[in-house]
């Protein structure tokens, strides 16, 4: 492995271990009138169910993936120690964690993060009060949502900074709000086009998941984004596109066992992903049956899967995808590249190996 | 009628009518490319239907009691021309309509301030997709409240104004979240206690319709609230829990014609409202029986209803309650006055005064 990208997963994991410590100490503050208090109603228990059932699904975390990259943006322009990172990063997963909470009703998803959906969470513990449990779990998702911007509107940063930081925050999550709903919107065309799937995955995902941790990271240590703000959504926007051709292709291309969880997921409920599209564009008449009836059953079985994959094998779709997503690791790559004169290298270099690595793991 | 109670009247429609051009004004510049545009998928038609619904909602505003308590906060400390009281009143008027799309979702409701909720809106445009019509509903409250953020932090006010009146907000909104948890869980309780009323009272809507406009007025003004909040908190609490005593009253003892809406839909929801309490507390056995048969049940006719009227009359229900509201609307104004030798006359006169009008108003 290349040394500058093992010493950045390195710097990554360490971000993420130490994320872990500080976000469970956030959760606590919540409840300690020494400090960063919510004050909540003194009567009733749904109050501090929500917060604990917001406090699970937020601490079962991931690779944590945006709070690295949130740490190597300040770290482009400042050494260690940036006052209002932990805030930023806290921001980020609880935004993150309001998302995961609302889809889970959208989709109605029992399953997230390896655990019950805050959904489901609430159907087990009101099993014969469906209406109930929705109306928790929205409101769960709302109390995530406000509790995102809080965090940095009570951070005790200068007021310049905190509200630059807490601007982006709303503006992230006005249009992350507006990338879910085209995500539906989506999957009532027939075959969107290239370009409605790109729209979709920088709204949905990119804006939140990339663009808002690079602002957010400069802004923390001190720098002003707006000067730098079209070169940072270059490398945003390839970076995301890269990643969810990567993931769709891992969805029907991917070794269940190495994922931790079982492929075809896309296939079964229908979604216009990538995928779907490559292999829309090529297969004959016969192959767009198959391919028809199966997208959108979620009964579709593990031999029409591998039918499918076959097909899509046939026509080179496998290749394609794989190439196309280098291809915007590359130019994500490339324009982290200019960066290297203005930047602190060892943070650069981060932002160069990240995305070819991104679209590498688990291939 | 009182001299200064009029004038704060006309002041009040003043301020009302002043804010609808401005609110209006507010949605067509989210659109705008010259100024305040909110960024958008370009493709897509579903995000800028939501924004039509929520700006419908948003405008289909009812008194406005929020905005005139807001400018008159504002008044209590400073002239006219205070600048940001427009986004402070968009701002709790959007964190309201975030409210109101996401109620309508909880409890179902087809109708909202005399036209469709934003739930059915949606139903009636996917006759066949209920789940898509909760997911688009669901989503454009989400869009409300982060709207209602941004509007702040992107106003142009002092960066530690404007630090400070979002913080309020986040706060208001997660507190409105909880006061919304604990309105379900009291439900589920056969005979909730007075303070548990109050609670509700306090978090779900006091606190957001009351205390938060008259923090935010003050901050925008420039005085900083926090050495005088123990007493707007008194005001607030007991001005709101006048305003609910009164609100529980009508739903029963209401004129239907004057209200401009049925009465009774409080019994017929199961509400554990003011009014059921009190009945409850003095009704014998044949007369609860009655009220528990009738209590959310929603095809409770209306001579059932006329019973429990009378029953409710005969025990001075009607009378207590009336009197209890007057109680509390006394108290707010007896801490109004006590900022008559520190405020301005004219707009402590508007808060003396107010709570008695908006207890008898359609007695």
């Amino acid at each position: 492995m290349n040394e500058a990208l093992h010493a950045a997963l390195q710097r990554a994991s360490r971000h993420q271990r130490r994320f872990e410590t500080r976000f469970a100490a956030y959760f606590d503050s919540l409840t300690d009138p020494a400090g960063g208090k919510l004050e909540t109603p003194l009567h009733g228990a749904f109050p501090s169910r929500a917060l604990d059932l917001v406090r699970d699904m937020s601490l079962r975390g991931g690779k944590r993936l945006r709070v690295v990259l949130l740490n190597e943006a300040a770290a482009l322009v400042a050494e260690d120690g940036v006052a209002g990172l932990d805030e930023a990063a806290i921001s980020i997963e609880l935004l993150h964690t309001h998302g995961l909470i609302h889809d889970d009703i959208i989709d109605n998803s029992p399953v997230r993060r390896g655990g019950p959906s805050t959904y489901y969470a609430y159907r087990h513990e009101f099993p014969d009060q469906p209406d109930t449990a929705l109306a928790l779990a929205l409101l769960a998702g709302d109390l995530a949502a406000f509790l995102s911007l809080r965090v940095l509107l009570t951070s005790g940063l200068p007021a310049d900074r905190a509200l630059a930081m807490a601007a982006v925050l709303a503006d992230t999550g006005a249009g992350t709000i507006t990338g879910q709903m085209i995500d539906l919107e989506r999957d009532f065309h027939p075959a969107p086009d290239l370009d409605f799937l790109h729209a979709v995955t920088e709204f949905k995902s990119t804006r939140y998941s990339v663009l808002a941790p690079l602002r957010l990271g400069l802004l923390a240590a001190g720098a002003d984004h707006t000067p730098y703000d079209t070169e940072l959504r270059r490398y945003a926007t390839a970076l995301g596109i890269a990643n969810q051709i990567h993931d769709d292709w891992l969805d029907l291309f991917g070794d269940p066992a190495a994922l931790g969880k079982p492929v075809g997921s896309d296939i079964r409920s229908g979604r216009r992903s990538y995928v779907l599209r490559a292999l829309t564009a090529v297969c004959d008449d016969a192959e767009r049956k198959l391919l028809d009836e199966a997208s959108g059953d979620p009964g579709c079985d593990d031999e029409t899967l591998d039918r499918i994959r076959r097909i899509a094998r046939a026509h080179g779709v496998d290749r394609q995808l794989r190439a196309e997503a280098d291809d915007y690791a590359r130019r994500a790559e490339a324009e982290a590249a200019t960066w290297r004169e203005r930047w602190r290298p060892e943070a650069v270099a981060f932002f160069e190996h990240m995305p070819a690595w991104s679209v590498t793991r688990d291939r």
